[in-house]
């Protein structure tokens, strides 16, 4: 039963579009995985005899490693490639890349790259099944979803919860993944910065803008932070780290704001002390690591789904 | 039964003077592991608790990447090691490397090297069995049992055919094995390319040597492209890639001059404008991906064989 | 039935403070893993399902490979994470990075660091097993528990014998390990080096310092080389790599002093030339290449010995 429409059928490049029917069975997936995880009894057949490989154009050693590890507990042949040993250095362009691993029949592919839309035009072009792990400011579609399920997890229900996003928001694939997902499942989200990283234009994404924390912090559910990269000063748009913090850090008092046990979340790899203080960041209220556990969790939900129903279509 | 002689009984160093008899049955059971890959239904049994070390002093994640594949569907527990990180670089000597691999129980080891013979020489020092994966100028033997499979594919045969080998011939470890396998074969092979890349000398290697493109593929039955190497460049042995691909690249009105329905096959990876126009690399006459295909399955029945003919001698 | 004491059940973070009766069975089963090796009879059930994540701060190829072919032939998932392509790089702290590994349900954690203790400061703040491969100059209790086996299989036992450690021994965490195993079962070691590399104040270890080849090797059973870190050449600690063989190197004229038959050890990569003569490093007397062998097995006792201690505590 392929639950992703068009040629979501097949790929996961995205989430804006998909609607709750789809989401929700694969967060389910991902609950029962994050179950049999922890348990040490995922079972390897889901995906024996298959071949996945983690095409990274982009270094990000916590992501690949996710699906490394989401890969090789259902059973898979799972291939690192990064971009630094690949004959892309050669000059081979990237869709001969791509027709090289579909020739070696590879299931699933995994792709991160700097440019956005990088797997869309891959997925054209390969029998496998093309994951987007991140490309450009475009997506992160994974992310999203371990996002909602960890949210889910602690709440119940995404419907009807306001969600923060703080930080580079306009730069961030993560943020907008999290606003295609959540906003479809009926949560309230407002992002939050300073207008350089945060511009009102966002609104036609269906959220709200604030670009103090004092206001966009009162009464939410869930705080999600946003890793600050670095590139971001020396390209001016903030004046400095220190800077940066004291205005838009979350801290304890800025936290105060949030509903009563409020949930923390933030993607990884954190910067301590410029876009969350360590106390809030090791606190209860703090999912941070739970998150990581949910995303090898997502991640077996998806190839365990993408493979299925391509062998059912 | 060993069907390589002498010390080929073990190790697959090269593939001057082996026989018809010695190839023949290594392309069928490549070609049965073609469809098995196809079918995903390759036995983990063949290699089950053997250990694969792909042992790279040269980047080639193509290659290493085939063997990789080859040895985890056939079961083999795989080993990446690139000479980046190795302790080659604290000024340990090749050949205590090979015996410290050899010391944790390699059973297979896959190597490439910048210089001709180094395999070879590594093989007289360990009880692994030691697969060429390209030395130095000398042979490639893997890439041309993979260019002889897909030939055979197409054409059911290997003799009597015309084959145009094009372009850097007098560097390349991928034509000097093709040259012998074809030529034990019963093909005809013609070497195709500027004086300074294919000198008249290598008429002493049994084949025909042509200086223009024209002369060269006229009426022949396969065109095999080589990689044009950049470096090539800065060594004065052509003028400009432009001008190499205008006397030089393979296009469609160069390929006209070819037999009808002519095979085009390149190693890869391809410098698309430089060797080869992108309408030949994409046309139907190409054969470039099932090369990668096959190259799995020629390698995976190197790594059977190799270790059948060890335990049964 | 938990073997190590205190937080040595769960983790192997150094040798010092453990006693005979808890090295014996471990040296014990990797004996039988060495045999098992032999034989390619290792049954993956051991650590089937189990997740191992090599962490390495330090570049190690050997103990890093040994690590995994340890964990692979005992059926484990098996990630390699450097220190180059981690996240670390992005300023996230050594701790976060663990903690992350953590949520991913890592069983298993082999950590390299350059700084002492850093192995022992992530087990306080992981579910994980922590092994370390070699934190600073602190320990590398595998490479000390692999030179014991080795010794053993040579001599039948520990208790009673001579064993030099010659050379960095100030620096060398493999040397630190090896006087705390080799005290601890009862052996007399004596350290030799020049005054700068050999202080008199090692003695504290309860070992015997020599400041010449000529008396440190007068009748030992055992003789175990250090490499040689160039960087010690720079930091003027000695004046160069040919002064250093002159009156420090392993030659046959030195090597005649020791017992006859007495074993000639090395820890790897060699400096031939620098440390050890060619010579004897070939010679029957080396049990260099068996020390490698040693490692693999010995591995695969203290991941096996560790997961059993935490699941049947």
């Amino acid at each position: 039963m392929p639950s992703f429409p068009g040629r979501h059928t097949q790929h996961l490049l995205g989430l804006q579009g998909m609607t709750p029917d789809q989401i929700e069975p694969l967060l389910d997936l991902a609950e029962s995985y994050a179950l049999l995880n922890r348990s040490r009894k995922v079972s390897r057949d889901v995906l024996r005899g298959r071949t996945l490989i983690n095409l990274f154009f982009e270094d990000s050693t916590r992501t690949r490693t996710s699906f490394e590890l989401a890969g090789k507990r259902l059973g898979a042949d799972v291939i690192n490639m990064s971009v630094a040993q690949s004959s892309v250095n050669k000059g081979e362009t990237l869709l001969d890349t791509a027709a090289t691993l579909n020739a070696m029949q590879a299931d699933l592919l995994v792709v991160r790259h700097a440019q956005s839309g990088a797997p869309a035009l891959l997925a054209q072009k390969v029998e496998a099944c093309v994951v987007n792990a991140g490309d450009g400011t475009h997506e992160h579609p994974t992310q999203a979803l371990l996002d909602a399920l960890t949210i889910r997890r602690h709440c119940g229900h995404l419907a009807g919860l306001t969600v923060a996003i703080c930080g580079d928001v306009a730069h961030s694939r993560v943020a907008r993944s999290d606003i295609h997902l959540l906003t479809t499942m009926g949560s309230r989200v407002r992002v939050v910065g300073p207008p350089t990283l945060v511009p009102n234009a966002l609104r036609h994404l269906g959220v709200e803008v604030f670009h103090t924390m004092e206001e966009g912090l009162k009464d939410v559910d869930v705080v999600i932070m946003l890793r600050l990269q670095r590139e971001r000063m020396s390209a001016g748009l903030i004046p400095s780290a220190r800077e940066y913090f004291r205005f838009y850090g979350l801290d304890n008092r800025r936290l105060a704001l949030a509903k009563p046990n409020a949930l923390v979340m933030h993607p990884g790899p954190m910067n301590r002390g410029v876009e969350i203080d360590s106390q809030v960041a090791d606190s209860d209220q703090s999912v941070i690591q739970e998150q990581v556990e949910m995303g090898v969790a997502v991640r077996m939900a998806v190839l365990d789904r993408l493979t299925r129903s391509r062998h059912s279509a």
